[in-house]
C-alpha cells in the first residue's frame, strides 16, 4: 500500500460543482499510484445552518443532541463526494466517523480522538477503493455520536495519517502558511517548510490555517502535513520534524489573534486554592485559557490576568459571576478591545536577541502592552486593537518576514 | 414499565413549529403515565431534496451512498425533537437507527428489519427518558447504514412495539382508516376497528395510510396499532386481532391503486422454467409483482399478464428487454392507463355472494376488466382509468360502505 490522506474543507465542497473539482483532484492523485483516504467537512455553511435550527428548537440545546444534529453535515458531503467519484468510474466507499472506527472522548461538541480502529479503512483501501471519511466526528464509549470542535476535520485527517503511517494533505483556501497573514501584511512570504513546534506555536497563537490539536497529533506520530491550495497547483507548506536547515532565520512567523478577551481579577485572596478554584471552574466549562499572569500585593491578595477566546465570553462571564458571588472584595474587569501579537521561531531557543529587539521596538514606538507571555519558541503581547497594524509592520520589517 | 410507541410522519415534523405541537402531544401521553418511545420521519420534503442532490451528483448514484445520504434526514428530526422535548423539561435521548439497535438486511434503499437489540432503548426508558428514534433506517451486517424503503418509519415503530410488547400509535394527516379513500367517495365512513388481515389486504391493495410490511409485523407479534390524526383528538382506527364482533359487515373496504403497470407477455414458450426465469429476474431486481394471470395456448405457448407498481417501470423494462433478447417470438405490451380496484372483507371467507354481486354489478354497468385476482378475503380487478369513479360509486352503494 501507498497510502495518502487528502482533506478538503467546507468551502471546497460547498456545492456539487466544487465537489466535482475536488473529485478531479483526488483522481489525479489516485492516478499517481496512491491509495487515497479523503476527509471532508460539511458543505459550506451547513454546520451553522444546523446550529441555527438547534437554537430555534431550544434556547440551550442539549450538546449531545447538537452533536447528533451537526454530524449529519459531514455525512451528506461524504455520501455525495463518494457518489461523484463513483460516477467517474472509481470504486469508493463513504464512511461516517463511527464507521471509520473513530473513537472519541470528552465533552459533547468538543470531543477528542482517543483512537482509530483502522481495520475497516485499511480493508477498503486494500480492495482498491477510495475511502471518503466524515471529518469532525466520531463515537464515544457510550455509543453516542460526537463532534471534535473547531478544526475537527483536520484532526480527523492527521489522526488517520498517523494510523495509516502516511502523509496528510490539507487543502484550503490559502496556498500555504505565511509568516504573517497576507491580509495584514501583503508583502508576507509563504513558508516552504516549517517544524511542528513552530507551526503548533503559530496555530496556538492565532494563525488560523490549522488548529494546534491536529499539529500536535502530527508531531506526536511524525505525520508529514502539507497545507496547500484546493484551487491552484502551487506547492504548499510542508510541516515536518525540525531539522537544522530550518535554523537560518531568527523568527518564522508573526500571528495576530483578534478575538481575544482579557480578564483582570484584582484583590483575590492569596493562596493556591483560590486561583486553582478559578481555573478548575474554567476548565470544567472547557474554556481554554491562553495567557496567564499573576502578581502579589503585600497585604495578602493576588492580582490575576488571563486571556481567552472571545467566543467563550458568555461561559467566562458565568464563571466570573460565581467568583464575585464567592469573594465579595474581588474586582473584575474584562477588555475585548485588544489583540494578541505573537512572534514565533525555533531560533529563540538559541538567539537571545529576539526578545530584546521586540522590547526595544515597542518602547521606541510607544506601543504599550498589558500581558506578556513567553514559551521556548515564542513571545506574545496583548496590545490595544488600534495599535495592531503599526506593530505588525514594525515587526515584519525588523525581522525580514 | 408501561411502554407506548408513538410515530410521527414527515408532514407532522416539517418545521420547528409543528415539532412543538408534536412535543406537546408526546408530553400529554407521558403525563398519562406511559414510557414513551417516539419514532420520527425526516422533516417534510427533506428526503426528496436529498435525493435531488444525489441525482445532481450522479446519474445513477450508488444505493449504498444514497442510504448514507438520506438517513441524515431522520437524524436531523430526531435531534431537533429531542432538543424540544428536553427544553420542555423532560429528559430525552435521540437515537439513530443503528444506535437504537435496528439491524437490517437486504438491498440498499429497500432493507428489511432483521431484529432490534432493544437493550439500549429499554435502558433509557427505565431511566425515565423519552426515547426519540430515527425511523426508516438501520445498520446491516457490514456496518453500513441502510434505509427501509417506503413506509419504513411505520415499520420501525411497529417493530419497536413488538420488541417492547406494547401498543403503537401512528399519527398521520388523516384521522383513521376509511372503507374508501374519502377523496374518491366523500361519504366514506371511518372504520373503528379492523383486523390485521383486512388492513394488510387493504394496504397491499393500495390503501396508502400504512404499508403492508408494518401491518404484517404487527400481525405476527400481535401489536395493537392505532392510526389517528396528528392534528385532532378524534379517536382513530384500531388495528388488532380479528374477532367475531367484526364479522357483521360483508366488506370492510374498497381500495384503488393508481400507479399500476400492466404487463402482458404473449407467446412465451410453455413450461415452468421459462416463467420461473422471468419471475426470478423480476425478484432479483426487488420488483414486487402484484396480480398474476396465466393461460395456455393449444400450440404450446403461454400468455402471461401481471401488474406491478408504476414506480418500478424502468426496472421492469430492463427485465422485459432481457426477455425479448432471449425469446425472439415473444410479444410484450404494457399498459399504464389502468387502475386496480379491490374490495376487502373477512366476510368473504363465509359469504359466497360477494364476488357474484361484484361480477353482476360490473356486467350491468359495462365495466370491463383485464385481470382478476382473488385472495381469501379480497378480490381485485384492473379496469380502465376512466371507469374508476363509476366503479367506486357503484361498489360503495352496493355494499353500504
Amino acid at each position: 500500500m501507498n497510502p495518502c490522506v487528502m482533506k478538503f474543507g467546507g468551502s471546497s465542497v460547498e456545492n456539487i460543482e466544487k465537489m466535482q473539482a475536488v473529485a478531479q483532484r483526488i483522481l489525479e492523485k489516485k492516478s499517481e499510484g496512491y491509495d487515497i483516504t479523503v476527509v471532508v467537512s460539511a458543505m459550506g455553511k451547513t454546520t451553522n445552518q444546523l446550529l441555527e435550527l438547534a437554537h430555534q428548537a431550544s434556547v440551550n440545546p442539549s450538546k449531545r443532541e447538537v452533536d447528533l444534529l451537526i454530524s449529519t453535515g459531514e455525512q451528506v458531503s461524504v455520501s455525495l463526494l463518494s457518489m461523484i467519484l463513483n460516477e467517474k468510474g472509481h470504486p469508493t466507499v463513504g464512511l461516517t466517523g463511527f464507521q471509520a472506527g473513530i473513537k472519541t472522548s470528552g465533552l459533547h461538541t468538543k470531543n477528542k480522538i482517543e483512537d482509530i480502529d483502522i481495520e475497516k479503512v485499511s480493508r477498503h483501501l486494500r480492495e482498491g477503493k477510495i475511502v471518503v471519511v466524515a471529518g469532525f466526528q466520531g463515537l464515544n464509549q457510550d455509543g453516542d455520536i460526537t463532534t471534535l470542535g473547531r478544526g475537527g476535520s483536520d484532526t480527523t485527517a492527521v489522526a488517520l495519517g498517523a494510523k495509516l503511517n502516511c502523509r496528510v494533505e490539507i487543502y484550503t483556501d490559502v496556498d500555504g502558511i505565511y509568516g504573517i497573514d497576507p491580509r495584514l501584511y501583503p508583502q508576507a512570504r509563504k513558508i516552504d517548510v516549517i517544524s511542528y513546534e513552530e507551526m503548533k506555536e503559530m496555530a496556538f497563537l492565532g494563525a488560523k490555517v490549522m488548529e494546534p490539536r491536529s499539529i500536535e497529533i502530527g508531531h506526536r506520530f511524525r505525520v508529514e502535513i502539507i497545507v496547500a491550495s484546493a484551487h491552484t497547483r502551487t506547492p504548499g507548506t510542508l510541516i515536518k520534524e525540525f531539522d537544522p536547515t530550518m535554523e537560518n532565520k531568527s523568527i518564522t512567523g508573526l500571528s495576530v489573534s483578534e478575538r481575544v478577551i482579557l480578564v483582570s481579577i484584582n484583590h483575590l485572596p492569596s493562596g493556591p486554592k483560590h486561583t486553582a478554584d478559578l481555573f478548575i471552574r474554567l476548565a470544567q466549562n472547557e474554556i481554554n485559557i491562553d495567557m496567564i499572569s499573576q502578581t502579589h500585593t503585600p497585604d495578602g491578595f493576588v492580582n490575576l490576568a488571563f486571556t481567552a477566546s472571545f467566543d467563550d465570553a458568555p461561559l467566562i462571564n458565568d464563571v466570573l459571576k460565581q467568583v464575585t458571588d464567592k469573594y465579595e472584595d474581588v474586582i473584575i474587569s474584562t477588555d475585548t478591545d485588544i489583540v494578541k501579537i505573537s512572534v514565533v521561531g525555533m531560533a529563540m531557543r538559541t538567539q537571545s536577541g529576539v526578545a530584546a529587539t521586540l522590547f526595544e521596538l515597542f518602547a521606541d514606538h510607544d506601543i504599550d502592552y498589558k500581558l506578556i507571555t513567553t514559551s521556548e519558541i515564542s513571545i506574545s503581547y496583548t496590545i490595544d486593537r488600534v495599535l495592531k497594524e503599526k506593530a505588525v509592520h514594525l515587526i515584519a520589517l525588523a525581522f525580514h518576514l
